[in-house]
């Protein structure tokens, strides 16, 4: 068994690449639900969307998530009514939040129906929010001349991260229990990868659920992170910007600063190989290799890196 | 001012007569909620869509409901996951839901929602619900061996009201209070008009609240309705076959026996003219005009035509 603590778009571009390598039925993802946000009675979770359409191919190519074929009448109708339209949802999109809410309503948890989403797109592996509880991130923005604290894709999406941050919380995560197959995934896991997704509110809110952070740490020999930075720049979102304003040192060596009690080994990028020292004086075996997923033959050799580094057999 | 009461599609169409011989700000609907549903986390409101999306010009001319130009991507997609997919709601359609579902959860009533969607669509009459609270008709069926109450749309949509009826319940209408403005209206009105709709579950819903039903019985004498049936038959829907299963006839009769304490004058088709005689030994003064409005001329004369009993001066 393999597991994965993801985000969004970067861990699913790792995990097209993994599920190359090693069948998926042996792959466990325990994902982000820091993201998640009730808009118009729905129920959105980002996080497990962007992974399971990514992995059905029906993402979006350009944009990197959202679904492809995508149309976009019913937020022109919102629009129209001057409802909120700053989170654009596409209709094929609704369809999902119309399911995910309808059997939320119904009394399943979110782990039942994140696999009955799944199932239907005839994904194999296994795919867990950390939890099914409710876990928020919110985030403490500057205004012109004040703090503020908003919901994360206030902050995000909105906002389009174009501001200041001082503060974050995962709201709910000291009451959160990990759903259930986390706990059992992380102890079995022959090795534990963590995704190239931000680590500040990606991974965060993962570890913000104590078990977790604990079974994580009980692992960290055979745990593998990759760095989301290259060349101390994120390759898609704000993680970079984040870092620096919440006193973190935007590079590989900030990221193994982060990663050090939770993995032994940090994969970095070739730009970033002369770093490698320094990010074995932080105590991670620094591994460099290509990370910048630019096709999925890349992101299929980045997942063989991070598995040869935790000594698993890998598919020829 | 007039005031009609209203369903959905017989009640649209009505209303497209009336506000060409009436000026639209002279007009206030009420209309029926028995009929809305909560899906997917959404509210529904059928009725208060047909009327606003028939007057926008917006409603799908072969259907009668729901919206022209309209995609299903989202309905679609919820079929794929084994969700709820019995009760059509078009990608634009959706866009209503959402924003109604937005202030509805923001704490706006029901009516003010609607005046807002209303206002989106530049009409100038005022539609309100007859209530901002909870009323839903609930309807008891027939299965093959016993008697099942279910919900209205259950009866309606999903089992396409195939099905025999012994019952009808308004839940929440001894409780409910007309909405601001719906007692103003009826008790201001020149002519009050009871639109083509079922009067079953269509038009009684409106008067299961018991301070509309006492302002439409104080208004008798202006009170104008017209029958749904024509020749013994619907139109549109099952209001035939609910009256003759409930006990009543299916006739201009059976209208009139249960309109005579709310109308004075019911208007028959001319394929009823016969029946005349009858209608007026239940109490009511019939008046025998066309009224199939198979385009809007003949329900601008129909709308004339009522509007004349009532003594009411109508533009040429």
């Amino acid at each position: 068994m393999i597991c994965v603590l993801a985000g969004g778009v970067g861990a699913a571009r790792l995990l097209t690449g993994l599920v190359q390598v090693v069948p998926p039925a042996e792959i466990t993802v325990i994902a982000n639900v820091g993201d998640d946000v009730e808009l118009h009675g729905l129920h959105i979770s980002p996080d497990l969307d962007t992974i399971t359409y990514t992995l059905a191919d029906q993402v979006d190519p350009d944009r990197g998530w959202g679904l492809r074929d995508e149309t976009w009448q019913a937020m022109a109708m919102v629009g129209r009514y001057g409802g909120i339209d700053w989170f654009n949802l596409g209709d094929r999109d609704l369809g999902t939040h119309l399911y995910r809410t309808h059997r939320l309503a119904e009394g399943a948890p979110l782990s039942q129906v994140t696999a009955e989403i799944v199932a239907a797109w005839d994904l194999r592996l296994t795919l867990l929010p950390v939890t099914d509880e409710s876990l928020r991130t919110r985030v403490t923005v500057v205004d012109p001349d004040a703090e503020r604290e908003v919901g994360f894709q206030e902050w995000f999406v909105q906002r389009g991260h174009d501001v200041g941050v001082t503060g974050l919380r995962f709201v709910g995560a000291d009451l959160a229990r990990p759903a259930p197959g986390v706990l059992e995934a992380l102890d079995q896991a022959e090795a534990v990868l963590i995704a190239p997704s931000n680590p500040l509110v990606s991974i965060a809110p993962l570890l913000a659920v104590d078990e977790v952070a604990s079974a994580v740490r009980a692992g960290r020999d055979r745990t593998v992170a990759v760095s989301p930075l290259v060349a101390g720049a994120a390759l898609k979102g704000p993680a970079d910007r984040l870092m620096i304003d919440l006193g973190h040192e935007a590079s590989v060596v900030g990221v193994a600063r982060l990663y050090r009690e939770l993995a032994a080994t940090l994969v970095i990028d070739e730009a970033d190989a002369h770093l490698g020292g320094a990010v074995q004086d932080e105590g991670m075996a620094p591994v460099v290799t290509r990370t910048v997923m630019t096709d999925p033959d890349v992101a299929a050799g980045l997942a063989r890196a991070m598995l040869a580094t935790a000594g698993v057999e890998t598919c020829s």
